[in-house]
């Protein structure tokens, strides 16, 4: 699992009152920093290879300005060329908002679908959201 | 159907080459700014009735800076407290991105869910995404 | 005179209440789109020329959702290698908010500042701020 | 002086390959969260007491996704009503944006210009920019 801790800021607020809905993909791509470090060189964009396909994102509480939320991202599936990822935003230690992700891994070349490399696999192993988790998780 | 045309920001480009994934939800909220005036006054954030619950985007294209992309927004069905909309984005005339969008309709004062009025209902109406479109649009 | 009209978007409100000031200058660099099309192909950002060197921002009234904002670009000054332009968002019938903004002409190749060139400054001759507008407007 | 790591997040890069000029005041605005709550409790901001006036940012070098960022904050001048901030964002250890903002204190009910308290002017002694570093600073 990877984890992060991002501090809401008063630009991301609305003026309902609470962190706007849009924010919450914002969010978890940040949260993704260590997983896109996995897939190559973070600084160097030319050999990017995470292309998302789809997401889903479900709100289970407000999100407010400014206690700490903690946003944990788990690896749900690897396919031939492509990635699910499970992820979750925690705060005042509860569970706020809940998303499913797709990505493509693509050839920095030629942009195309790509196997993901056995390489990238074993390092995201430690990663995998546990079977038993999954269920209790997304249910 | 609420359309709106939305011109792409530099701002809202990523090191990738493309609009960042993470602005589409940006774009679908900005495109529903006719339909919130349904809800109410727009300009009275404390009257305020709809809370997102959960959306989901399909990207099908990728969409780029500068072309103008056309947003459109269908309600898909209107529950007793709750609405489904239906939005797409099209760039350089083909469909880029697909969104599916639930909002909770609460009472300003309580906070919580409530029958979205008979005023409202028929106020959307003439939004409303057609069955057989539907099939198609969503297949 | 460049002049575009935005509309507010819930995501750009804070929860206090109105647009948030950190939104204003992502108005501003959408309101350059024709201006930066001026300098190259809007779609080739590996030609890009325009680096941002400082800005600033003054607030004379508050802006808020949902009424339209008409963003004004002019340019003040077309140093040897640099620009200055003049900015205005107008809310209400009233300007809300004016921006300096100095932008530094580089070679696409070296990434080193590069003189604009005759035909960029013949294009944006139009577009200068007048000597006498210059002074009502900055003062 | 209030200090801040930022991770730079993708979406906030843009497709010239930098962090696109607008983040800047987004991540100043994030540096302020402590400041903030000095002046009234952070999660009520029917009790806000701070407006934007107005704010400069002179970029001396580029910043990039993915390296921390360090962002500091110092109380430059405390007036009657207002305050002035300086702020530095440091990346790969050196200084790579200096920004200038002049906030106004105002009351939360009248939304008037307001002296600032003795009890916030005591809280934010140990900030001050000393003198002689101020010279240094801003030259």
């Amino acid at each position: 699992m990877f984890e992060t801790i991002i501090h809401p800021r008063v630009s991301e607020t609305d003026a309902v009152g609470h962190i706007n809905n849009t924010v919450v993909p914002i969010w978890f791509e940040a949260a993704r920093r260590d997983l896109f470090a996995v897939f190559g060189p973070p600084d160097d964009f030319s050999q990017w290879r995470m292309i998302v396909a789809s997401f889903t994102v479900n709100f289970e509480h407000e999100l407010t300005y400014p206690a700490p939320v903690t946003a944990r991202v788990w690896v749900e599936r690897i396919g031939n060329s492509s990635l699910t990822l499970h992820e979750e935003l925690h705060q005042h230690g509860r569970r706020c908002a809940v998303s499913s992700t797709n990505y493509v891994n693509v050839s920095p070349d030629t942009k195309r679908p790509e196997r993901v490399s056995d390489e990238i696999r074993h390092a995201l192993e430690p990663h995998m959201l546990p079977a038993t988790e999954h269920s209790e998780r997304t249910s």
